[in-house]
């Protein structure tokens, strides 16, 4: 494991929903994820929307501590309207409106976690347990 | 592993989506998961909005071959107004109606996959891997 870039900080992207109950597992899985990353990678959950904190909020809060490199791991199945189109325009616009402020930011959208191998047979794995 | 009920059927059930992009992986899935499952259980995809087939139109084919009990085991991260309201809703209305034509079916809704500590180990395997 290489040491973290100084000014890089990661944000977890889920969907987000107005249910509570939807958003205690992710709470759960940012909690596991901080304590299994050795480094002090810094990593925050933010939303797309319906909850809070949301995605501008965060990246905006990471750039006013000096965080010049986000990377935004969506905690998504796989990519719809909303990864291929919504998100890119509001880290576009939220790109251009924090340079107008002075503040040049890297912003890297990866693919949803979902098209990942490891989660293919994880879910492989619990649907075939499910079934037998 | 033992051998399948015969009269019984599952449905994976995602959310759905307008976009192509989105659905493509699930049925990748889907041809895994029958590869994978060495008896000859009957499982099929459906979709809660958004796509074909939808889970009622699953439903009520399954019915029509026969299957009298369907387990739904719903490809999400976690339970939210969707799959604690929606679709409880929608299975106990198309129950209902089933049984007014003579069909009684037996559904079981699972809990949300994304629930599965499979999952959650897959989900922060990934992350750590891409943050690393």
């Amino acid at each position: 494991m290489t040491a973290p870039t100084p000014n890089k900080a990661s944000i977890l992207l889920a969907h987000g929903s107005s249910d509570p109950n939807w958003l205690a597992p992710f709470e759960t899985l940012l909690q596991r994820i901080r304590g299994e990353l050795t480094d002090s990678a810094r990593v925050e959950l933010a939303y797309m929307e319906l909850a809070q904190p949301s995605m501008e909020h965060s990246i905006q809060q990471l750039a006013e501590q000096g965080f010049q490199v986000i990377d935004v791991l969506p905690l998504f199945f796989a990519a719809g309207r909303h990864l291929r189109k919504d998100v890119p325009a509001m880290l576009n616009e939220l790109q251009q409106r924090l340079a107008s402020s002075g503040k040049q930011l890297t912003l890297e959208l990866h693919q949803p976690i979902g098209l990942e191998p490891e989660m293919a047979s994880a879910i492989s794995q619990v649907v075939v347990r499910k079934l037998s």
